[in-house]
């Protein structure tokens, strides 16, 4: 599948002030990205970095006033790896791969170290491995409402145990906080969702398990094949999409994922010369 | 039944300190209190009061040193009040007398305005009243594992749904959070309880249904008809057995409820000469 | 001073409801409630009862639809108590009447018993007593920020302590929290206020000191002696204006305390055959 | 500075388990290890890898009984990098290293997206950079109370500000939060400490100043030049010294640093076969 994703975000700057802004798709595992199209108005340098998660980030340092940028990607997608549940058994933690490893341990947002007896109850019974993440997945997705506007940056997984209410980034932080309870490797991932309702950026979770990273979704609100990874860490501190510095306030906000027909043009509406993919 | 019921407890006091301890038995009710008595090493001077809840409070006044306190009641006990299910009906907020609603609002370890979404997740589908306090007690039974030492005093019943763990006090609390949260009215019970093993000082709930208090121990611990109520609050924050005041540190404690056949003398080992339920 | 308060209070309700406001000004001690008149559109039946706290509730139960109370009181105002420095000592807890024990406690919002190093660190140092409170209100004025929408009804005194930003309620529940901590009873006081900005239910702090409930408002925003006091009780879970049940939406509040001259006639502008102040 | 620095760790393992071990020094920057012992008993194959932040782990499977490891290595050691007051400049976001940029964000102990209006009302009046920080651990050492066994595991830095007693985990917790609030990356360092009273492994914390990593502990309880750096990372949860699996429970520990005479021969009682420095 091709998508074109992409997002336009306004802030008013009052002073001298540092974006970092997260929004461009990683490039390689399930996702290609064809080309990438920047637009930042007033037109300021543009440092591109990635960190040690392979997130790629953009810093822009406005000297004030409003900044707005428009980003614009295209994405050669396939389906995310999906094993058979016998290859998706759980790792003893003595053979994790070491870089595995620190995704066992409680995070800002995923306090696991407090949540191992409930882990076990709601899903000790299952076999260990696929059957119990799907099994968190489901219990999730049945006892937390979804609604906008119940939490907010602060809101870490037990508070959502507590309050059975909250958004994407909530639902991932629960899923995550509850597989580390089980010894089970977890971490965040941001990205664009294709045909997600409304349009925004999406957050779910993946856990390691047989070898591979498995996705998992507990919000069931998108389509697991037309998610487009941005950001993979701990947990939300890790990945968000705009780290602002200064006197910054948001002003405005849209995010978008279409399908492009493989036979149209490579990309429908250009509008800056293309990134090439430069990281700095 | 008759029971004899009571403690012993030890202070060690590093200068002068004010105990209020809250051991005595109610009398009234299912339970009458047919005769007491207290030695206390030195023979301080005992204060006695009762508190807007009821409860009676012995007021002691060391000026240092070790205190013990030796507290025996006989008392005379009637099953808990047990109307039939048809009664035990969900009471209209409009309905509810007055001195019954504060025990609907939210209180120290009881923060029932953070639970509505889960109570009513857990036994909403129930009939209202009776059946949907009986729910959540088995569910407390059933997801929250009995253990000394897993919580302490300033837990609440937030920790308890993360964490999964308490005891009698913690389950109290967490039984009286989302009966609140369901619009049922909850208060917490400190006594001493028949057959409790080990032996000590126990707590339970009560919830007001179709104009009566019964009683719920999601505990499944003690022996309903061998609970004897020493104070009824909102939580355990108005029914503490003991506050102390001053350097004191706890030395020594044994509690017990014991029973006496009908034919043997009316108590078996006066220690003092009998209290004349005296309240200041 | 002669001082007309009130508020408009309109709310929509889907279906029965009960809604219980608190919006009476208790009548005696330092005021004196000359007239009061309610004006509840369509015209339900009020039942109006008094709490263990002496405040004075009306309990409406509409069948559904908009409903819109406004609510006017002339009230004779002399200034708070206000006894000397010398008075305001600090009451060994052996002495206290047994009616204030139960403020030292902690409560839903003012845990004070995390918080016992923290008060000492502040305030250790000063004389036992009103010098130590008066301390904490200044410590409160000058460390947590003063600012609307920073908190809510789940916001309790250790938030307050980390994230320094508050409304009155905050400040308040900080004060008692911290003067339980030190041993000193408090209790939580909501109000109108006159000369407040914006205009608003206001709320402050008691302690008991020297045998006298003392006033105090580290808002430093009302003047203390335009305090009209409505409710008291151990923090806003007592106190709150109004307990909505059913579904029910806030829809309009106004809220106002305004100077009557002396020689004015009694009551500007009568709304409805006056209440003579009956309590079911 | 010659130091041997080392452990005895115990654990009884009900039945297969793995134990993964961060307790050998950094070798590189101020620290050079010129020898390392490991004796296990039983005599467990070892694995050993570095994770992302440098840190030396060693990972054991025994497959149950007791296990028994004494670790014992030989350190040349450089005072820390203090660069002059000057140079410790805060950096701005928009100039930090990229690998830096995540020593801004929150973390499981230290919650610093809660504590901006707090350390601003603390150090906010200082200049920029190294004085804050010196600032806040002034403010630490002076309000919080040293204390064992006052917190856990669960224990963070937003507790740590309520209830003002910890230990030295704790204090750094605090210390990297504030910072971190500042805008001033900050990190998390456990490791040995000469001559700290009673011996046991350290925590203190570094922030990032005029581009160097400057070291800071707000226990002022072990000597700066004494600290011999084991793990680096965000928080606690990045760099526990064991990390247990299976059914383990710690039996024994012992820890210390002991200074060596330079002309004394290169290691006083070697206990096995020197390690090599070998990482799987």
């Amino acid at each position: 599948m091709k998508l074109s994703v992409g997002c336009t975000l306004g802030y008013r700057c009052d002073g001298p002030a540092t974006l970092m802004l997260t929004i461009r798709p990683q490039d390689g595992g399930n996702q290609q990205v064809m080309s990438e199209h920047f637009r930042i108005e007033p037109d300021l340098p543009k440092e591109h970095f990635e960190d040690s998660f392979g997130n790629r980030t953009v810093r822009l340092r406005p000297s004030g006033g409003r900044v707005q940028i428009d980003y614009q990607a295209l994405v050669h997608l396939q389906p995310p790896f999906a094993g058979s549940w016998e290859e998706a058994r759980q790792v003893d933690p003595g053979e994790l791969p070491p870089e595995v490893v620190p995704y066992l341990f409680p995070s800002r947002y995923c306090q696991s170290d407090r949540m191992v007896p409930l882990a076990n109850s709601l899903v000790g019974h299952l076999e260990p491995g696929y059957a119990r993440i799907d099994g968190l997945c489901d219990w999730i997705y049945e006892n937390i409402a979804y609604s906008y506007g119940t939490s907010d940056v602060h809101t870490s997984a037990p508070d959502t145990v507590i309050e059975r209410i909250g958004v994407c980034r909530d639902f991932a932080h629960l899923g995550i906080a509850l597989s580390r309870a089980l010894g089970i490797p977890a971490r965040f991932v941001a990205g664009y969702a294709f045909k997600l309702d409304p349009p925004d950026f999406h957050a779910y979770f993946e856990t390691y398990l047989g070898g591979n990273w498995y996705l998992f979704d507990a919000t069931r609100k998108a389509h697991r094949e037309g998610l487009v990874r941005i950001a993979t860490g701990r947990d939300a501190a890790d990945t968000s999409f705009a780290n602002l510095f200064g006197e910054v306030t948001p002003d405005g906000m849209a995010v978008w994922a279409r399908e492009v027909s493989d036979d149209s043009p490579s990309e429908p509406a250009p509008v800056e010369t293309p990134l090439s993919n430069q990281v700095a």
